[in-house]
């Protein structure tokens, strides 16, 4: 009954007319349902409601590429603008191409699962062979809809469409992030490489020992640390990854001419359009919402509107308090501080927004809208690093504190038995109490808080170890073998990247110059006296 | 068998490597279900698509806050958008931890209620005794997952916090509305007092009245007028609230310098980008789907289909008259004027919206766009009223309007029974006929129209009075107690305020003068002889 | 129950306090569930789920006019910004009021159809009778809520309201395509009188020809091509035909002045803001999702979500390749040709969205993003057309290329019965295997896919022959009954539309001048000298 009633509810309008002879007659010739029939039509509304829940969430991380890239231009200057616009924008399809021929599979492949709520009674995984197999190009040689798609079992193509869909939204989260770190001064040639190895190496890597059931995930299991690393939807997988490929990305390059004076004093380079940044900040928070509460991968799972006001709770106390903090500190309530808070407090609850009461996700942002001004204040002031938005800050920092906050707050109510009965998150089964499975547990809650904790901490320290290695290592040679660098040449820095780059400007007619509203005509190349960029 | 498919389709990404052994196993050695375990199973997927539904429409709201910054915004001058920015963003966060600590419990604490389809066979609403007892302090001390849940009902701490989420979401469109009325001359830090009133007591007044069960709410049952006090999405609730605060903090912080001649002649004041106010439009008319659509709390109401025409019927219609009438009226199209139409149009529709057919949408759309522009005249050319964006006219005046339009149009055919058999809306039980209660009823089409019309009127005249002075009164003694008042110093206004307040300039590399096109460098002090801005 | 059901969960916010009584109720008193009673829930929830994803659909579709404003707008100059985005915004309201008042019974009135999963046992379509019937004015006379409404029906008015939203909305996209081709040149009065056309008689007439039911969705039984002309989401049907419509206006208006030389050579005219420009590409991307993903009219048949991932893919690769393309063509990665090969990719995908296999998504998109490139030089250098936007290249030549895809990549898979047993797409009842009515099927994958290419050629050489036909007629025609012409005065048009047609600059406060940062004030007439401008 499920497959007709699948025809009858699933035509596209050019076939409605038809409709109409069909439905009626299977309302009316139907025997009598059996029970069966009725269960596989209530498991259908299940599993259609989680299916749209992610595709929903997958969009709204889409979206969010457009929030980026108006955070970024926005913070940076006018001559730029086309250059750093064009980078967020290219940076879709460059990691989704990346991605989608190579980096899912082996995010994914060498290990089974099964796609959330849609199984058939398959006796493997789908994914069971992706790896080193002919499934390895299940996505272009045939597809979804070719090596998987069964008349009786149309599920399955949709299932694994949106899975993936979901996934490489957020791959190229990861990929955007130093956009902003490395603005200003990356040529475009360079950036392209990287926009590629990001969907297809580097970011799958440390998802496949997370996500993707690997190492990391399984040190419950196997050195009795909690549930192993657990990362709700990415403020280490995604996030912290994504940081520290901004700084590596930020110091293989260098900061901007006119950054630092002779003696290292940082000055002042005010980004050109402080509405556009707001904007990027509000569509970033609205699709943040997809990018943690769409992470239930169901809306049957009540639990995705918790994190959906955990989330809020997050981004509303880390906008507010860092404003306060920024004020107290600097004198001011600084609005890039403000937007950036806000971006804190999201990133830094992305971990454990699905574990923590609301009053650990107001303590949680509120710590973080502190932390993204001693951070940015650190990189710029300290480690004379230049990161013209803030990544390195907001994803790298908070995104580690969030990390870490799982292993301190997570109240032990959520992922009881999450993956069956005596089988906790990340499968692990070294936690279980009178035959229940533990769920997520802090040092705050008491547990196996301690080997959460100590969990979480590995997982910070490899991405702080060896992701950042790998990261430097890429910008490094990559910087070696082109010819110049990957660094932008120094006259096209000073008069701005978009025409000699992009070959138009962002702002053709207006008065946009070197200094404030100083109108002047931008030229394309500057002599040696303009080289000193006021700022 | 509920409890085991949640878990089924509830595990997230890191869990799914073992999912694989714990569905094949539900499904080959479950028992044949009961119908009980199938009725739980379908009931789940009502449920769940209402609560996706819920925080959807939570999320679109929210992104209204993106709207409203870019309106107002692109409305006012550009040497204060930063300024005007940075109040519609933190007001997000401002309004948010106000409601959240004490407005949320002070709306809704004072009465029970039954969050809509996640019922567990509670004998005692979860809101029952949250006024002046512990539960006061749910939402942060021990928060949703604390106090409430367990793991029997785990859909009870997830609707919550829908409902929590949406409601805050309608808050912040109150909160955020003054900051256009009172814009390009409002202190920061008297602001910021503003948003955490208005969260934590200014809004939930009004609203307890009416949406939390109060006296509005039940003037069928003691006066018998109609269904009582009926605002299906907040025409009066959110719109006229705002509105009303709105008007009081223009009056007490006086016109913009330069707004009006010695002679009381208002001047133009024209907006620093007519595109931004356009796309802040588009995103408010998105969201308002979401404002309006899903404030049935169900999708599976399939009304919430209605309201979403309804809603753009009226947009669609107050917008294209608008732009018609102030053609005829001021010889130009003028795209101020009609993206204002579209916001009256939509702001009159938001509390019949559900209730009225769509003939009546078209009519109230259009009366709205007229309405609107007589308005925006009445204020200024007689009133002396400044009012950078027309909020008054927009949220105060239309919002007004919606609420009686209810009185009028409302055809009598939703609402039936609306809470049980022989109880209407709001729990009336004195609009019934042959063991019916009357469905919502305007004076068009009969029944208790006059009481159902007197009831609305009654709302409008509280808003008007009670409301307006209260927001009257604390911009008043908000300005007596803060040295030198709640307006910014006359040398910040002139120079713009946001090189003084914010600390930085919204675009500090374009032209931006003091007229059209003069390209001036912005001072940040200036002298008494520029003190005259130009419009 | 299921009615019961529906009151107890469509419970509005102000009616939830006595929800109470009523839930805590139903859940003790009612006796056992039959499994008629069951079925009806479960039934209900799948239809639910269905017209939610309808509805959010069309909010993703209504939120492209944003989109389409900014891309329009921000490849414009910007002394006619206020004009374009104008004419962007009030095409909303303009398109809608037309086909709410004509075109919708008009495109759908003459045919009947079933809305899609919420069947009651009628006997008669509800648009059975609409061509020319008192029905046809159902929209505005009585209503949905009106001659529908009916309480024991309640989900038909939600149902007819939630499919017109969805088609009004894929309406606007067409009446906002020649806004692009024809700006900086249009006369206001003129292009108001268009979007009334357009939303009552031009968009209706090749969309009843095939969405409708009519002949060429009929091609299959009547000519055995294949399943008839196949567009799932609207190549065609939306895009090329809004495409050959901003054909025509182009040619009747003429080119920009100073947009060609004297000896023909075509000029740059530069546009004024590119960030703005990709804003509303990734806000067309965001809404594509709605537009292709939501034509399914159920989330309960999974293939939205492989459609949803076939539209990512082929905008990914539209825009990279395009982006490669045009870096190897002339030099530079070009943004605004990148822009432009994302929307060719998503254009070209929408016909076969549900059809094709992910490698095809790659192959078609990847084929759009170089075919849109050579179309605008085609145009611009060969046709000697002005098309300030390329909105012919991308919707027209684009939409027709994905037209022409369905019969050469679809694979057969979708659409297998999709009208009933042994009734394919389109009702085809021609195609038919051992009593199973064949998917729709290309030239690649046999079958009858040379008869399915043929409906599709016939398709496009409509588009290009008789829509086209119309729509150069009704300019023409329009161009001699207007005074002056549909096209603005020269002076006007030099001077920038703003100021003359709408009475206010996009950017009063910006130093805009005729050419790069010159910082000139606008004028408002211009000498005869001033005519040429810069590019």
């Amino acid at each position: 009954m499920r497959r007709k009633r699948y025809a009858a509810v699933g035509v596209a309008l050019a076939a409605a007319t038809v409709a109409l002879t069909a439905i009626p007659a299977y309302a009316q010739d139907e025997p009598a349902p059996t029970i069966e029939d009725v269960q596989a039509t209530a498991d259908h509304a299940i599993q259609s409601g989680n299916l749209l829940w992610i595709v929903i969430g997958a969009l709204l991380v889409i979206f969010m590429q457009a929030g980026f890239a108006l955070v970024e231009t926005g913070f940076c200057r006018a001559k730029h603008a086309a250059h750093v616009v064009s980078t967020n924008f290219a940076i879709f399809g460059l990691g989704f191409i990346g991605f989608f021929m190579i980096g899912f599979p082996l995010m994914f492949g060498g290990y089974s699962y099964v796609l959330p709520g849609f199984d058939y009674g398959l006796t493997e995984a789908p994914g069971g062979a992706l790896l080193g197999s002919g499934n390895w190009v299940f996505l272009w040689e045939g597809g979804w809809a070719g090596t998987w798609f069964d008349s009786s079992k149309p599920a399955l193509a949709g299932a694994a469409a949106g899975f993936f869909l979901y996934m490489v939204a957020f791959m190229d989260t990861v990929a955007t992030i130093p956009t902003g770190s490395m603005a200003e001064r990356w040529k475009w040639k360079s950036f392209v490489v990287w926009g590629l190895f990001c969907g297809a190496i580097f970011y799958p890597l440390f998802g496949a020992w997370t996500w993707g059931g690997g190492w990391l995930a399984k040190l419950g299991n196997s050195m009795d640390l909690g549930n192993g690393y657990v990362d709700f939807a990415g403020s280490g997988v995604v996030h912290a990854v994504g940081g520290v490929a901004a700084l590596a990305g930020a110091i293989v390059l260098g900061p901007r001419i006119g950054k630092f004076a002779k003696d290292g004093t940082p000055r002042a380079l005010p980004g050109h359009h402080i509405p556009m940044a707001f904007l990027g900040t509000f569509i970033l928070l609205f699709g943040w919402f997809g990018f943690n509460a769409a992470s239930t991968f169901a809306s049957s799972d009540p639990q995705f509107a918790v994190v959906a006001v955990n989330t809020a709770i997050a981004g509303a106390f880390g906008s507010i308090i860092c404003m306060f903090y920024v004020w107290f500190r600097s004198g001011k309530p600084d609005p890039a501080m403000m937007a950036n808070g806000m971006l804190a407090g999201l990133v830094a609850i992305t971990a454990p927004c699905a574990f923590v009461d609301p009053w650990a996700a107001a303590v949680i942002g509120s710590i973080a809208g502190v932390l993204v001004v001693e951070a940015v204040y650190f990189w710029e002031r300290k480690a004379k690093i230049d990161d013209p938005v803030g990544a390195i800050s907001v994803h790298g920092v908070c995104g580690t504190f969030g990390v870490l906050c799982v292993g301190l707050f997570a109240n032990g109510k959520y992922g009881v038995d999450a993956s069956g009965p005596g089988i906790g998150w990340n499968g692990t089964t070294t936690s279980v109490k009178d035959g229940v499975a533990e769920g997520v547990t802090g040092i705050f809650y008491g547990g196996n808080g301690v080997g959460q904790f100590l969990a979480q901490l590995a997982g910070a320290v490899v991405i702080w170890t060896v992701i950042l290695g790998i990261a430097f290592a890429f910008f490094k040679v990559q910087s070696m073998v082109t010819k110049g660098g990957i660094r932008s040449d120094e006259d096209d820095e000073v008069a701005g990247l978009d025409l000699p780059e992009m070959g138009l400007l962002a702002y053709p007619e207006f008065g946009v110059g070197g200094g404030y509203g100083s109108g002047e005509v931008v030229p394309t190349k500057v002599s040696a006296a303009d080289k000193e960029p006021v700022g």
